[in-house]
This record gives structure tokens, sequence and C-alpha cells, in this order.
């Protein structure tokens, strides 16, 4: 089978871990023929990396015009995600986006109207749907067993990250930079999955703080609470500031629920629907017959590797992608609605004013006067996603 | 050493329960001399259960003509508990009222200025404050172990009621006849524990549903997210309406965190203070080194018993309360500022308008219209608080 050629641009701290993959042969059906990046000693690194046997480019638009890939890979900074994207695919390549999908819904909204008007594959890099677990989850939701949603909720505050990490880039936690701080970097994984198995909200109330635990102009901590169409309620909550934190994941329903924490999700299981139990108890007191379950979790984690090859595996045979591009505007619209919540104080319901969001965050962008005291590196990210 | 004499008001579920202990002579240095009800029923119970060696009474003001007391509990309805302590207080009787300490803080407001003039041992039925796992967090937080708060969250979800309970007595989860749902009824506790162990907030914004899971015209489900001084933030999530649900409590400070949890207390302790690690550390991604630390937890939870004793010993040795009564007002203050910020749909800063809130909470209980479908039973209370 001929093997899909693929380009890589922006080999920064993430780009450059999805080439030496490439690279190294362990995505099969591919190989990396290009790699593009606008710093030069990015590119410095990419020749003592990969030699002869790989293009490389300073600028897009000589990466796409010189016809060496078939698919693209997208990894720079996060303003650029669509923009890129939508010039991959209309230069009639596959593209893989890095998260998040964007920085406001606005331009992801663009750049899946293109990618819906292509034949290409556009997957995006949501490497934690790969997860055993939280398919497990979505699972358990999807085919009833935990009933009716009631309640999720996701405390996601063991994403730390001291001072150092904000001052290794310029760009870094800035509005002009990354437009955002701990929704748009770490969180995006959560409020993909979030979404994918709880459904979207339908308002938001959200309440962050901006530079609290850090010398940092963009959010560090976050709690949101959402409705949902469908009658539940939510909350969000996340922090780059607590150590050790928590990742916990409650959702509870009719049936029971189930938590993930420390790796295991345990599914509190009830012998009849609480609605039932409900219905038909009259003795005052009283509860559901609940039995404890061990869910086993089985299969592998395989993480950005399983996501490249899935997108692989869709552009040479056509199966469905697990993390279609086009869904990386759902997770960004509960981070853009939480954005837009904070900033006026107020509920926001989804769809919301994409051009209030904008302009709100563009006033951020113009009237910055904050001062980063970092450098320009390339931090290693092993084992950080 | 001369017993104190005990007097009940209220022997509907919880008082009946005091007055056998009290009776049975499991509370030493106390005996029960006499109990009151407007219910002729409960009367006939007493009349029953202790023989004459209990005076009976039909209406306080009797009750307290009689000085048959030199001390009083009251187990009455809730928008009782004030009116009657004053009365006692006034007529110079020690005095401990179950929780909540009322149903608005402006009538408990007036309980505790004739408590502070009083020369009687004031107490309020605060049975959780005598869990060692409780007053270990306490120890955590006080003793500067946690160091300084940055996050607390309750998620006390397993107050689980079926529309069974509520059909129970005609007075249940009415404005008029409860003032509230379950922040009135079954959180008391924990709203008292975690201003006792975090402090009170400074503002508050919740969100409620009304009647979502049973048939009420009160609260069946809150969140409310919190700020305070100190510059932590905070979240309870309370629920009757959810099976199994949930009781962990997170505190997290800049030395670690602790999560009670299945009656469990682990301490997730720093080795250096997070802020310390964090004005120090240079490498990017990194975290303090965190142990996990299993806190031992000693003694047993004397639950109410241990309230009544703790009460006894004040009145007879001078002793320092454990749940002073005046203390009663933070906790509702709490449960009020959540009421009001749903009402409104707003922030609502600590102190709030006391008068705003009982015409709120007036407005709701003139324009019921709701009609319950339950009797007057007594429901047996046995391992429900």
């Amino acid at each position: 089978m001929k093997k899909v050629r693929i380009g890589v641009i922006g080999i920064g701290a993430m780009g450059s871990i999805h080439a030496k993959y490439l690279f190294d042969g362990r995505i099969p059906h591919a190989e990396l023929t290009a790699v593009c990046d606008s710093n030069t000693e990015r590119l410095d690194w990419a020749k003592q990396s990969f030699g002869d046997k790989v293009q490389l480019f300073d600028n897009s638009d000589l990466f796409f015009a010189s016809k060496s890939c078939d698919a693209v890979m997208i990894a720079t900074r996060h303003y650029d995600h669509p923009i890129l994207a939508i010039q991959s695919l209309k230069e009639g390549c596959h593209t893989l986006i890095e998260k998040p999908a964007g920085v406001y819904t606005k331009a992801v909204r663009e750049m899946n109207k293109v990618a819906q008007k292509s034949d290409k594959v556009f997957g995006i890099m949501y490497n934690q749907r790969t997860s055993p677990l939280y398919q497990k989850v979505k699972d358990l939701v999807e085919s009833g067993e935990l009933g009716k949603l009631k309640r999720t909720i996701w405390i996601i505050t063991d994403w730390y990250r001291p001072q150092s990490y904000y001052d290794a880039g310029e760009w870094r936690a800035t509005w002009r930079g990354e437009g955002g701080g701990v929704l748009l970097n770490q969180d995006p994984h959560q409020l993909d999955l979030w979404q994918w198995i709880c459904g979207m909200p339908k308002r938001v109330r959200s309440f962050m703080t901006f530079g609290k635990y850090r010398d940092i102009e963009v959010e560090d901590d976050v709690t949101t609470f959402v409705e949902y169409d469908h009658g539940a309620t939510g909350l969000f909550v996340t922090s780059t500031g607590e150590a050790p934190g928590t990742n916990r994941l409650e959702v509870s329903g009719d049936r029971g629920k189930v938590v993930i924490e420390n790796d295991k999700l345990t599914f509190w299981r009830l012998r009849v629907p609480e609605s039932e139990f409900n219905r038909e108890f009259r003795g005052g007191f009283g509860s559901p017959e609940c039995w404890k379950c061990e869910i086993p979790i089985h299969g592998e984690n395989a993480q950005h590797i399983g996501i490249i090859k899935d997108w692989i595996n869709a552009i040479l045979n056509g199966t469905e992608l697990l993390a279609p591009g086009v869904e990386g505007i759902n997770g960004l619209t509960i981070s853009n609605a939480m954005h837009l919540s904070a900033w006026t104080d107020r509920w926001v319901d989804i769809p919301f004013d994409e051009d209030l969001f904008y302009k709100k965050l563009k006033e951020r962008i113009d009237h910055s006067t904050f001062q980063k005291r970092g450098g320009n590196e390339t931090l290693d990210v092993s084992g950080t996603y």
C-alpha cells in the first residue's frame, strides 16, 4: 500500500513529537515528508533530526506549493489552526489540527464550512477520546445504563503549571498569543470529553479569575455551572494553580452514578431506576438498592499515536474518525461561552453572540499592557497532555 | 450532684428521640421532667412512654409557668425555634434548639440578642460537630497544615428523599410549613460544618430548582458558588433527588488538599508549600512533591447524645459549648443568601438585606397555591441525620 505523505506545520513542543513519531515509522502507512516552521531554530532542529529526507519550509505558502504532502498536521499556535486548516483543505490536503480548534468559534465556523465542502479527511487531536475509561463512560451514558442524566461534575484542577511554564514562551497566557489560559491550553480535552459524553449545555454561568495564581493576564481558575436541554445540570471546575489538584468526573442519572477518579471507573448502579422506586415506595425514609460495580476497562490508551493512526486509516480506508475536526467547535463553544459569561458576569445562552465574543476578546488584546518576563523556549511536553 | 431538670418542647420525630434519651437515663446528671406538644396524639404517646413521671403540656406558656425545668430542648418546626428559644431564655431556662436556628436570619438575630443578654447556656443541635472526621479537617485548616485556603467543594447529594417522605407531613417542603427544602431540612449540618471549617463566604451565587424531582414547592436541588474574604472560592452542591448521591468534601490550600469521602479522610500533603515551589522552580513542567497521607481518626461520633452531654456539662461546670446556639445564624445566613441569590438570579453579598429576604419569603408563603397530598405522620428518623 502506498504511504500517505505527511507534512507537519509547527514543530514546537507538540509538533516536533508528532514529526518524530512519523519519522521513526511508528505510524504504519505514513511517512514524514515535510515540516514547516517560521522559527529558524526549530528548522535547525528538524535538519539535525531528519537530515535530508524531509523537506523544510519557513512559510506555509511554499510548503503547500511544494506539493510534497498528501496530508498535513497543524500544530501551530491556537489562532493559526483555523487559518492553516482552511489553507490545507483548500490545497486538497487531508488535515489534522492540534487542539483547540481555534480561539474563537467565529473563525472555527469558517474552517468547518470549508471542511464540510471538502472531500478530504479532517481530524482534530483529541487524544483523550482514545481513553478506554472515557469511552466506557460514554458507552454507559449512550446505552442508557445510567438512565436520564441528572448531574455532571468535572473537577479538573490537576493541570498545575508553575510560573516558569508561563515564562518559557512570550506568547503563553496572553490574549494576543493564546487567547486564553487554562480553558484554551489545558482543558480542551476535558471540554470535549464532557460534551462528547454528556451533550452540549444550553446555557452557562461562569466565574473566573485572571492571573490569580500566576503573573499572567488570562484565566487560571474557572468554576462554571451549566444547564442542559435534557434537564440536567453540570459543573466544570478547573485551575492551573492547585497542587496536587483533582481529576474527578461524576455523572449521575436515574439509574445511579459513575465516577472516574484515579484512572478508575466505578458505577453505583441502582437495582431499579430512582424514578420507579420513588413512584412505588411508601416508607418515608428509604432509597433504592444500590450496587457498587467495578467496571472493567479493556484496551490501551493509544493517545496521539492512536489519533494519527485513526486519521491515516480514515484517509486510506474511508473509516469514520474517532475525533472529526468539525467537532472541535463544541468544546470551544463551551469555552467561549464560559469566557463571555465571566467577562459580562451574566448567563450566556448557547448559541451565543459570536461577534460580541470576538469584540470582547479583541478589546483584551488591544488593551493589554501585560509585559511578559519570559523568553521563547520550546518546553519538553512529554507526559503533560 | 443535683440533676438538671429538662423539658422538651416538640416531641415529633426528633424531639421524641431526645426525650427518650433523657428518660432512659442516657445523659448523666440530667432528667426528663416535662414535655410540651400541641398535638394530643404526641402527648398520648408521651403518657404511654413516660407514665406519671413526666409532666405533659399542650402549650408553652403553661409549660414555662410550671417551673418544672431548669433547661429546655426545642424540637418544634423550624419557624418556632427562635420564638420559643427567646421565651425559654427569658424564662431563665438553659436552652438547646434543634437545627436550623430558624427559617430567616432576621428572627434568629433577635434570638441571638436575647441569648447574648442572658446568663443561661444556649446551644444548638449541630450533632455533626461531634464527628472526629470533621473535627480533624477543622484542625488541619486551623493549625495551618493546609496552608492558605484555595478552594472548598462540598458535594452533598446523598440526602435522598422519596415523595412519600414529603407526603408524610402536610407542613413538609412548603414555604409556610418549613420555609425551604433541602437547605433548611437536610443541609443545616453541612452548611454549619462548611463555615465552621472554612469560614464564612463574602458573597454567594446560587442556582436552584424548586420541585424538580418531587411534587413540592421548595428547593430540591442547589448549586452554589461562593467567594471568601481570604481569597478562596467554594462550591456547595446538594439535592434530595439523587440516588445514591455523593458526600465528598474537598478543601485545598497552599500545602495540599484534604478529601473526606466514604467516612475517610485523606490528606495529600505537599512537601513544600505550592507558593514556595512556584517561586523557586525553573523547569517549566513540574509540580511539588506530594505525599498521600492517611490521617488517623480517633474517637467515636457521639452525635445527639454528645451535644446534649456537652450542653449539660456547660450548664453544670461552665465549660465552653462545642455548638453555641448563637452560631446557628452562620449556616442559616449562607442558606438565606443562597435562596435570595436563586430567587433574584443575582450575586448576594453577605451580610445581605434581611428585610428583602423576609419579604421574598413572605411572598412565597402568601402566594402559595400548593396543595399537599400528604397526611400528618411522625416518621421514624433513626439514622437519617
